[in-house]
């Protein structure tokens, strides 16, 4: 059986009131529409086609690497309509699945169960209970449960509103019926538009079995028409990462207060305060703590290490047993070695830092090779651009940088020197030697302190 | 029809356990009593008297220049005896209503409704519905729905105390009637207070009928007792403060966490991330995108700007485009052109940076004027303050700051002159030449370094 | 009456997924197993014995100081076995109570109410309504409402299991008695185990009068098994820590983002923004104001002083009417008088600052002394330490500190002295004067700017 998948993502989404297209909107920042096309890869779909509307460019460009395949549902007729336009792409395969692009947390396992019960049967919907089901179609059955007959809110009689059981949208139904029921679809109603819905009744009338299944939660078959109803999905999916986390032996402090936005890699043991968010692709081992507020992207931190609070981590590696922060700043390429100290008010850019090394307080380490067991005291600053250009800080092992140093690049600190607090160095200090640069401390004879004026 | 409003505001507050007056207390960073006279305000009342306490000085005192009158009730004795204080100011007014000091999220837009019921009559009082009534006041209804009584919880019949519409206290008469109802009041109960509620069997029993009208929420008419029940209401102020933002266009990353203390204008596709608090009148253009743990107050951010995470921001403009943060701190009168960059650990005061110019770390501007496209190096302080006076630095255009320069002002660094890192620039700087104030680099020979003592 | 308490900590917590024993554990800072042991004490308990499981080590180090007995299980042989471990110190004792060190809300109060409903009989068993059930032993009690018998749910008819009153696993029993009771217990079941409840039908058949007691809400009594019911405990308490501090005269702006790590002793009218963590011993004094995002460890702040947003604060202490931040972060040893000013970027480490001084950028204070009415310039730093000593540096009443200046300790600046912006001082600076260490500021003729290569 091979499958194929169609997601509907044409929708204007005019109650986002955005420029930018509803299906690209993020979520656990990741675009809408990302989370449907993993939901549609996990059911090992043959092929994947999204109906964008007009001027999908910017949809298309945000997801050019991931294999998906287009149509243009140029004007907005319908869900029918819509799929008609994607249905070319699907004349290999043996089963088409419709998704939505704006319904982003459905999940592949509530997909896999709807493939299976209508494994011997041309059509399968996806309903599910509601306690409230006002405004939506109910699904109708006859009295041995059998799917009979879709039925609109307007449309229903009092009776029928009492049934909870309406229909999601997500379908799957054999390629060759499906083309035949879509050929019949018209439009005949106050929209004019064409309504995939229709087809249920077609297959229901022609005495096709339509088999039908449930989603998890009710969230997986929300659909996001504004941003209230964004964020709370947003939360609805934070919250059970948060719950994954914890209980594959992540400590959180809160999980309504942590957010993660790509993916954690956290070995047990780790610890994670309040309000602590997760970019990218982040890897924390065993005893990791994470103070309150800090922001980690891209990064990989070793075993034992602490992270104190108000921290931002961005593609940065910090070895075993370190501990930065509080208000640390590591940039793309910082890489500190073990049981490294980076304090407070530092930011270090493209640097080495070697095993055991201090970098505490006020400090500026940019396109820096710092070796093991250095201090580097408070204020120190790697004027490591010179207006054009950017070059490299050495400082060898056991050095230490006395504080308001100001190492010019490009410049090299030899292993075990010592530089005087304050030096300006522009010149290579040679190891295990003091090299300073320093005026000569005067007294000035009958001077006066400044008054207030004006 | 002239409208007045009477603001009951004598209330103790004992269980406030505070020293400031209840209603004081600040709800979304304003006081209760100024929620309650922005909804008076919203329905056009004629006058509005505010009834205070007890030596009301401070009270009086944080709306001076708001336009009300004021009525001291300087003894406890009854919300009736709290209305009468009030009365001789309503003497031209057609209708009074009767509003609460600690009831801060009454709408305009339910008064109004209040105010239409009761067009036709000579009393409307605003009742509402709650799940659990117990305690309050059950207004009973005749066969045909009219009000004929109130009952309290400890005077009412079981059948009575089923009843779940409930008096909310706020009310609207005719004032002519409402004084002769009110110079009919007794205290003849426990407390030996005046009861307002009382007018409401005296309407009834001369055949008045009494309008009602009904809040939209609950929370309207929920009073603020202790600081607990303060904290409840914040937060539904919040919640619905969050949801108008979203529904008018912007992204709020986690709603709950989200609090804004003045007036947000936020032009579409704005996006603010988690626990970002904002405060007074801010602005922000198209696109804009604040990061976690943000404080933004009395500010403008031009379109496309990203203020990263952690940054404080307070009575500055930023322009199109730029980039500040994470740790940047913006303070009064901070002007940055469009296109700027502030880096981490950098401070800007009465400081105009001009158009793509960057300090990008560890940085003190106070007192400066920034031409465009400057660099400003790691480390640079403008040392505006002698200890009595302060003074301007000028930094010309394309000018290159070296890291560590302090800038002792008044001085100006000329258009594309480069400074020297670590110089202490005391002298103007002549423009387009490297100026330098710098000891000699020398290595001390057969220094030793020192060693752990004691 | 010589009240014993067993506390049953030796339960493997599998589902922790952790290296910790589950009891160490920590629920706002303190270990699950110490908030036991808090409401044991609480009841006047004259022996406390904690049954630890194979290799007690790390729980009993974590407990060293607290005062309690031990006892080993060293096989998981059910919760009678447990206790059977822990009865051979409990021989001087009238009744033991049995506790769960998985257990941590449990209440002074409700055990003190179990101990007293319990006076006159040999068993009291806490019992606690469910609105589900399932799963859990069921009460069952006979026509006068005398408990008779537990019944597992496996083992409970359909109208059994309708019985929403369960068995907590909290008892109490005449110490003789339990003896005995334990001495019968069998182990003939499915996992082979020794179970506690078999007690409560052995004294119901011997004609025991089984008292029973409920606790305040259910979280008293519900159990941590993995880090998803942790963090919901951590909730429940952090809630009802804000409430009470909340009824005590703090005010809150989101008790939902609050957290308590220890004990806060906060006078009426403290303020605390959004997202402030305290942990260990803290007293705020009267109006202290602290801003969101602030973390605050073991420490003491003054009347009226306002710590802004973004601080970290440890073990430090701050006098009256003092601006601390935002982004202060003071160190162990931070002593500041009143009416001190300490702003962005600046760290403070074992120092005193004196009334009124102010160090308001980019400093860095460590070691110092610091006077009254100094005025400590942006990018000062204390350079304490040699890379072997660490040395104290002394600025007298009234000195003005240069930015960028560099103090090389030991070294003392006299009372009035000023220090020139950008100076290294390492010799004592006279008082009253202008000391400075600086280069002769020059301009290079015919430099030309670096250009861009590569």
């Amino acid at each position: 059986m091979k499958l194929g998948v169609v997601i509907l993502a044409a929708g204007l989404g005019k109650r986002m009131r955005s420029s930018l297209p509803k299906v690209l909107h993020p979520l656990a920042g990741r675009p809408l529409l990302g989370h449907v096309l993993d939901a549609a890869r996990g059911c090992d779909a043959e092929r994947v086609v999204v109906v964008h509307g007009h001027g999908g460019d910017r949809v298309q460009a945000a997801f050019r690497d991931e294999g998906c395949l287009w149509a243009e549902q140029s004007e907005q007729r319908g869900t029918g309509h819509a799929l008609i336009q994607g249905m070319p792409m699907m004349s290999e395969v043996d089963r088409v699945m419709v998704l939505y692009g704006d319904v982003p947390l459905i999940s592949s396992e509530t997909l896999m169960r709807l493939v299976e019960v209508s494994a011997d049967t041309e059509l399968g919907v996806l309903t599910v209970e509601m306690s409230d089901p006002t405004g939506y179609g109910r699904i109708l059955r006859d009295a041995e449960g059998r799917v009979t007959r879709i039925v609109e809110q307007k449309d229903a009689t009092p009776e029928e509103r009492r049934v909870r059981e309406i229909n999601t949208g997500f379908l799957i139904a054999d390629r060759a019926r499906l083309q035949t029921w879509l050929g019949r679809l018209g439009n005949d109603n106050a929209q004019g538009e064409y309504y995939l819905t229709d087809i249920i009744e077609m297959a229901a009338g022609e005495g096709v079995a339509i088999a039908t299944a449930q989603p998890g939660t009710l969230s997986e078959v929300s659909g996001v028409n504004d941003r209230v109803q964004l964020a709370e999905l947003e939360r609805i999916h934070q919250r059970r990462a948060a719950e994954d986390l914890m209980r594959a032996g992540v400590t959180l402090a809160d999980p309504a207060r942590f957010d993660l936005r790509g993916r954690l890699e956290a070995e047990p043991d780790v610890s994670i305060d309040v309000n602590v968010v997760i970019e990218g692709e982040v890897r924390l081992a065993s005893g990791v703590r994470i103070g309150p507020n800090c922001l980690l992207r891209d990064c990989v931190v070793g075993p034992g290490t602490e992270i104190q609070a108000n921290c931002v981590i961005e593609e940065a590696e910090v070895g075993a047993d370190a501990r930065i922060g509080p208000f640390a700043r590591l940039r793309p390429e910082a890489r500190l070695a073990d049981r490294t100290h980076v304090g407070n008010f530092v930011e270090i850019k493209k640097t080495r830092v070697g095993l055991g090394s201090k970098v505490n307080h006020l400090t500026y380490l940019g396109d820096a090779e710092v070796g093991a067991g250095v201090n580097v005291g408070a204020g120190t600053i790697t004027c490591n651009y010179d207006g054009a250009n950017k070059f490299k800080t050495r400082i060898g092992d056991g050095a230490f940088i006395g504080s308001n140093a100001a190492l010019v690049a490009p410049v090299t600190v030899g292993a075990g020197a010592t530089i005087g607090a304050g030096s300006v160095v522009n010149k290579d200090a040679p190891p295990d030697q003091l090299t300073v640069a320093r005026a000569r401390q005067v007294t000035i004879p009958g001077w006066r302190r400044p008054t207030k004026t004006g």
